[in-house]
């Protein structure tokens, strides 16, 4: 499956547009059946859900102009449906529509394994990341991780040559931290840097937390290295439990704080690695036995006009929501109308800037 | 229950005669009833055995003198049926039927945790050690330990005021290593220095690992601050889990060759121990629901006499027995004779020093 040009062009301009999240946009799609007819129906649905203005569509010149961008700097524009977009990541809820690539695609193909932790790494994590990256990357594996100072330098440094995948929090031509440029030009050569951010998009904090979502999403398996408490790398292996993926975690002395992270997840279970040995063994039957298959579209893809919600029903089902996350299975239930018309009304107000969406099918009111 | 001074010697004279170790002596006391009675069987006993010359029976005179040395030396000698007998240890197969015991015999019976770990240990495992010791000993707890240099000593120097015991691989005169005499001294005002071996007995290196039993037997769990691959903390965390032990491991970075068999621990399924709570977390429900009860007698206690195997019998015992361990619920089936008369026989060589028990009621022959 590839997509036309054209097809490319409304894609990005829907994923562009204000408050379309990755999961409103897999909504959308399923609702409309095609980015572009999803496009046409927004100001509508908008104004529906509460919109106190216009929503703000990305206009075609912006995305026309993003691809030239992309196109000038060898960066390619890979969509979820395509055969070429990694496979694991597209299994997960809020995997990106759009993953802007440079480098090697093929290599976003293999079985890939994160290796993440703390910028000031103690120089012990900094050997044991490079010994561990090195081991996985003669084993076949490519390393993903977020191009940081500390470990996940280390861990990039060290699969250069087995090829290895940064996951940008900004945009392809906004290198977070700057120095690492050289080392994001040399990964290209046997792997890829990728990113759901548009071009020229500086990274903001909040952005990385996003961005590990992706990171834990491409891979069968995350290590944490080395991590404080309350660390980004926890947030890695927090998406990585929630994903389905396995985490591993490296011991260190309870007398180190930037072991207090990797300890506290032993204690919860993750799987203790002290070589690549420890990572294989879980990994191996994994990718032996599991066939990944692409997410099923929820409960079936209901077609546009299955049911367009009159005044009433949207207001029975606003009147449900509240800032408390409720199931979309029970404003089903609760509204009495069908799983279609909830789905649209909630499409409604998340266009409207008015709904959050907690995965696991939870929603509320902003 | 308490032995009266005469009975006590006749303990003495008994566990330090050639041939008896700790389980050879429950048998032999279980088969006659007093270890007087025992120690006038022993001459015959042997002789049927096959004891090529006559076994050393420990004079009288001597333990008459060692009982005197300790005397002088505030040390008292505590028989496993006494009610001063640490309880705990008292369950473990091999217990010692004598604790020759310095310091405070109270000590004994408050609930106990072992640290143990690597003499040339780091900055950090010592730090560690001090810090969980500290906190045991303030949560209630007496820290058994094995006087070593390194974790050991941390272990007892950071727990001296709420009590210590130090378990000695030789005689309560030969202090190893000679300088940690002054820990040891300190050690006594509220704790205890135990030791199985005879006064003058300077320890050997096979005493070490032998000693380490009676480390994790007194204690509820076992926790291992820090351990290099095949070392003698690896010893205790395998007697320990032998006897029904917890244990804990303390994890370290992988590039640290001390944190290689404490690591190899946790991967076996060793608690994770980063602090006091972690340990307390799992022994508290234990202390809480299980009442400790001394070992039951094995199949009930055979009086002398229960029957006396003739030349027959003992050459089919002896037949089905060689270097490989059997089972001796097996030895009493293939060679159809009692339990009883199984026993005797295996007592009778076990004198003449030719069999060798492994525990799990395995034996085979030397």
């Amino acid at each position: 499956m590839r997509l036309a040009d054209e097809e490319r062009v409304d894609w990005l301009r829907l994923i562009r547009s204000d408050n379309i999240g990755p999961r409103t946009f897999r909504s959308l799609l399923q609702h409309f059946g095609s980015a572009s007819a999803a496009l046409e129906a927004l100001p509508t649905l908008a104004r529906r859900g509460g919109a106190t203005r216009p929503i703000r569509i990305c206009p075609r010149a912006d995305a026309e102009r993003e691809m030239e961008t992309a196109q000038k700097s060898d960066a390619t524009f890979v969509a979820s449906c395509e055969d070429a977009y990694p496979h694991r990541l597209a299994t997960i809820d809020d995997a990106p529509p759009l993953l802007a690539v440079r480098g090697k695609l093929s290599a976003l193909a293999r079985p890939m394994i994160a290796i993440v932790g703390s910028r000031n790494a103690s120089a012990a994590g900094l050997k044991f990341a490079e010994r561990l990256a090195r081991e996985l990357g003669e084993a076949g594996y490519v390393i993903a991780s977020g191009l940081a100072r500390g470990i996940d330098a280390a861990a990039h440094r060290a699969s250069l040559g087995a090829g290895t995948v940064a996951v940008l929090a900004g945009g392809q031509d906004r290198i977070y931290p700057e120095q690492h440029t050289d080392l994001l030009g040399a990964l290209l050569s046997e792997g890829a840097a990728v990113t759901e951010m548009p071009f020229g998009w500086e990274p903001r904090a909040q952005d990385f937390p996003r961005r590990n979502r992706i990171i834990s999403g491409l891979s069968v398996g995350v290590v944490i290295v080395e991590a404080a408490k309350r660390s980004g790398s926890l947030i890695t292996a927090r998406m990585a439990l929630e994903q389905g993926r396995e985490v591993f975690a490296v011991p260190g002395s309870p007398i180190d704080p930037r072991a207090e992270g990797t300890n506290g997840l032993l204690k919860q279970g993750a799987a203790l690695v002290t070589e690549a040995a420890d990572v294989l063994a879980v990994v191996e039957p994994i990718l032996g036995q599991r066939t990944l298959t692409a997410r099923e579209p929820d409960h079936g893809a209901p077609s546009f006009g299955a049911g367009e919600p009159d005044g009433d029903v949207r207001d029975r089902i606003i009147g449900l929501l509240g800032p408390a996350p409720v199931g979309i299975d029970d404003l089903v239930r609760l509204s009495g109308s069908s799983a279609a018309i909830v789905r649209t009304v909630l499409l409604e107000l998340e266009l409207a800037g008015r709904l959050e969406r907690h995965g696991g099918g939870l929603v509320s009111l902003i």
